[in-house]
């Protein structure tokens, strides 16, 4: 349940939801994010879905923590769309089961310098 | 210092460069956050930057975390020169002193669903 500040802060911005995850021992990885790219794109509340891999970052800056996930929302409306769809519900049950430990970060995100490649192409040279 | 396995993962897309932070009791937030963004606009090795503050998600799911930082850069080479360049090491060593705790996250972005509204705009309707 989102609080009456919460829904205005949302108004601000695109919300995202992210995730951070770290899988148990002999969980098939890569189906678990072929399903949720899956989910991603055939979900129209879904406006944007990007992930990672951290194979870069000191194990213990990033807590242990091996994916990100990061699912963009046009309004808290669309994000309880998908988090009640029945379609999300099976698929988190199926995610949650193969996880070791996760933390979940939700923001209104502040833009301040767009990084989409179609978005720095329509930029003046 | 980058593996090699981990320069030819970041050809793969833009690098993102994601912090969760908790700053300590009586830390001018905002200011800090005033100056990320005028690093992160001023520096152009940085692509793109984006912020938010949590006040949705459970604390414990959040694990304690209040704002995430997700800064993109176009490739290794410019991750690199903005993490040695002065302006940044001034900025970090300032960011550094104010955090209660920090988890650092790197990846190489994979873009399944672009969200930015420029990119939504120039999509077909």
């Amino acid at each position: 349940m989102l609080s009456r500040k919460a829904v205005v802060q949302l108004a601000m911005g695109d919300l995202k939801h992210l995730v951070l995850a770290k899988f148990k021992e002999g969980v098939p990885v890569e189906d678990l994010i072929k399903g949720m790219e899956r989910l991603a794109t055939d979900m129209e509340a879904v406006k944007g879905f990007e992930w990672g891999q951290d194979s870069v970052s000191e194990v213990a800056l990033r807590q242990g923590y091996t994916h990100v996930f990061i699912l963009t929302f046009k309004s808290a409306e669309d994000f309880a769309a998908f988090s009640a769809h029945p379609t999300h519900l099976e698929f988190a049950a199926n995610f949650a089961a193969g996880i070791e430990s996760i933390l979940v970060f939700d923001f209104p995100s502040v833009l301040i310098k767009p990084s989409n490649a179609a978005a720095a192409a329509a930029a003046p040279a």
